[in-house]
């Protein structure tokens, strides 16, 4: 089975597992507090375009629940004369403002923003007061977690057309079970490959600057047992050049409306060097990563981190003291680079009718 | 005036400036041993193409001088009896043993090889007894260094007519003054442009995994006062992309006779994602980088390094114990993907006639 790194505390907060400290410490964190969901999802606690549209919608809850001014703070604030419809329509505000303050935590994946908008539909759509708009906003970040789950499962089946005995795999970042509420997107496609006994080989990016294929990736395949190495990103082509990889499967964080690939950052070198040896690759996401409201990836906002996470890894200085850095989190991969999306549908191309 | 990284002790020692400790520390380490110099080549205390073959040349001297095997040894145990051609003989022998023990220290850069092979026959050529044999070296060594420093002045001449007012310039790895004897090659073009005033702008590839973009390219470069900004390797696809790219200036290890480029792991994608933007792309290098014993870029042995370098950077582990890493220290970027060459004898095109 694939790792769990989300859950409900048993007083309804927020549970996950925080990635930072992988591979070194497994520490499970809570969260119930808008200001701690908020650094959770900047300082990449949760990351992985899907597994933050679900922990947005989990920590939207819980912040709902114990913040200061939830739904216990406004109960316990309450007085007689106030009058029902006006107490909802005070909690619905407060929904729609908190989920708007957890949707602007990141500005690229499209599956935060996708995933607080559904939370706020779902608030207005429902009957009653706070407690029961509450309720069933739980319900309703607990179906995007279970859908997101059985996505994952239907990509990875569908990705199987892609896979065979022994094929070598490259990968960027991460996409597992990690990035998810399930087994994975790309490397959810490895990891099924694996437990079929297609013997997958992986070549994992270490994805600087924040090494998640060093630190998640491959804390993952050891788990699973898949034989893999880490290499610096710029090794990929080599690999390449040598004949030594059949196939590349990278996420989304977000996919255009003409098949513009917006992904962690070196995922477009990956992209190029794979297009000039001839080597298929497939960007793989669910359907929640395409934003029909996007036209082209020169759209898609980039975020920009700080220098430190270039010049200065874990606190030590590479770098001279107050160097510049260029630190995009994310690049965008032209549509034309992409040989095919594998999703929860099916393997698909561009342009994109629906 | 461009950084000296190099130089003789007093007693005629190699002293080194180490590199391994920039940009944090600036600490001279004398070298009179096989040993000593063998492991400043293999740690990279001294690294860059032609600094090696410097320091190479003028660590054999060393070696031969205070080494344990070395002439003042051979002459505080020579005795009465000891045929004076018998003793020129002993040493040839000797200067031939630990070239051959220098050069192999690193596999693939040819300046190293080319270095010891010009003192093994400067050696040769030399009259008389040992100590007058080891004076020849000397001369030749500093020969070696003050032809490097007048190859690299003649070779940043030449690529003055790459430069143009605020040129956006991405460079890989370090080529400045502490890769070679001089100004540098590929940095060293920018040093100039620079003092001419040109106000030339470096984007840094920070170079994983030892960070030698980071450390030291950025590290000269804020000495010189240019305006540069550090960032992934991933990154330079990206600002290509965004059109802020003018032109790609890299070093060589070596070059193979139909111009293949043997230079530190980056390059070669770096070369194509510069193809696929229409980014022009020239290799720097000396004429001693050029070897005409090799036909191509399939024929120059890789160097490949420990895993920990990749997994464990300054001990801190990324991934998972145990993990394997590919890390080659080098790749191989086809001629066909180079614009061109800058040596000191111009800017120049394969194939090469000579």
């Amino acid at each position: 089975m694939h790792v769990e790194h989300l859950g409900w505390s048993r007083s309804g907060a927020l549970r996950i597992l925080d990635q930072t400290l992988l591979p070194a410490e497994e520490r499970w964190i809570e969260i119930a507090t808008l200001p701690a969901i908020i650094e959770a999802i900047r300082s990449l606690r949760v990351r992985g375009a899907p597994a933050i549209g679900i922990a947005a919608a989990m920590g939207l809850v819980a912040t709902l629940r114990f913040g200061a001014r939830g739904v216990a703070a406004g109960s316990a604030a309450a007085d007689g004369t106030t009058d029902a419809a006006a107490a909802r329509a005070a909690f619905l505000a407060l929904v729609d403002e908190t989920a708007w303050a957890i949707g602007s935590a990141r500005p690229t994946a499209v599956n935060l923003r996708w995933a607080m908008e559904r939370m706020r539909r779902r608030a207005r759509s429902a009957d009653g007061a706070p407690d029961a708009v509450l309720e069933a906003l739980r319900d309703e970040a607990q179906a995007i977690w279970d859908e997101d789950r059985a996505m994952c499962r239907a990509i990875a089946e569908h990705g199987q057309a892609l896979m065979r005995p022994g094929i070598r795999v490259v990968t960027h970042c991460n996409t597992g079970a990690l990035a998810t509420g399930g087994i994975g997107t790309a490397l959810g496609i490895v990891l099924l490959a694996a437990e079929r006994g297609q013997g997958p080989e992986v070549f994992v990016d270490e994805t600087r600057p924040l090494w998640q294929g060093s630190r998640l990736t491959a804390w993952e395949l050891r788990r699973a047992g898949i034989r893999y190495a880490v290499q610096p990103d710029s090794a990929a082509a080599t690999l390449m050049a040598q004949g030594k990889v059949d196939l590349v499967l990278v996420g989304a964080d977000r996919i255009a409306r003409n098949g513009d690939v917006a992904n962690k950052l070196g995922t477009l070198p990956l992209a190029i060097v794979a297009r000039h040896h001839g080597v298929p690759f497939y960007s793989v996401a669910p359907s929640s990563s395409f934003d029909p409201a996007c036209p082209s990836g020169a759209a898609i906002p980039i975020e920009h981190r700080e220098a430190a996470e270039v010049t200065a890894p874990f606190g030590v200085p590479v770098a001279p003291e107050e160097s510049a850095a260029f630190n995009p989190a994310f690049d965008v991969t032209p549509a034309a680079l992409v040989t095919g999306y594998v999703t929860e549908r099916g393997i698909v191309h561009p342009p994109f009718e629906e």
